[in-house]
């Protein structure tokens, strides 16, 4: 079966986000106000063969362990849905 | 009230996302087999002030089509949730 794993990689909360505050204040140059603080990281969508969600899951952990994400500065959540 | 505005944005399907392509060669290299097809986007969160989930909304589509997102090359999806 072939599962689609979405991948969210976000900076820790902990650490500044330079992308994130360069977005804001031009947000606020074009006159959107209404935001406060902005924060960018990355989204990964993994088309997945498996045979199961389980198993999926494990696949794509292990991708975000081995390449995906960055543990000194980023943490991820991994969503696995039916393709 | 704070509302949190998760928005990804990602490559239209029809193009070829030559970052995802090179993620999941490099993946296969790293014998994570199981991968068929890698697309890497962004992942944005906006903090607003809104009296609204509704207005919140509007602010976070008012923020993509002004700057977050390219039509040419990308869609993008809101989700608001209560801070």
């Amino acid at each position: 079966m072939t599962f689609t794993a979405h991948i969210t990689v976000m900076p820790l909360k902990e650490l500044l986000d330079p992308q994130g505050k360069a977005v804001n204040e031009s947000l606020h140059n074009l006159s959107i106000t209404a935001i406060q603080d902005v924060r960018i990281g990355k989204h990964i969508t993994l088309s997945i063969s498996a045979e199961s969600k389980e198993h999926a899951y494990q696949i794509a952990e292990s991708a975000c362990q081995k390449m995906l994400y960055n543990a000194v500065m980023e943490s991820y959540a991994i969503v696995i849905t039916e393709a």
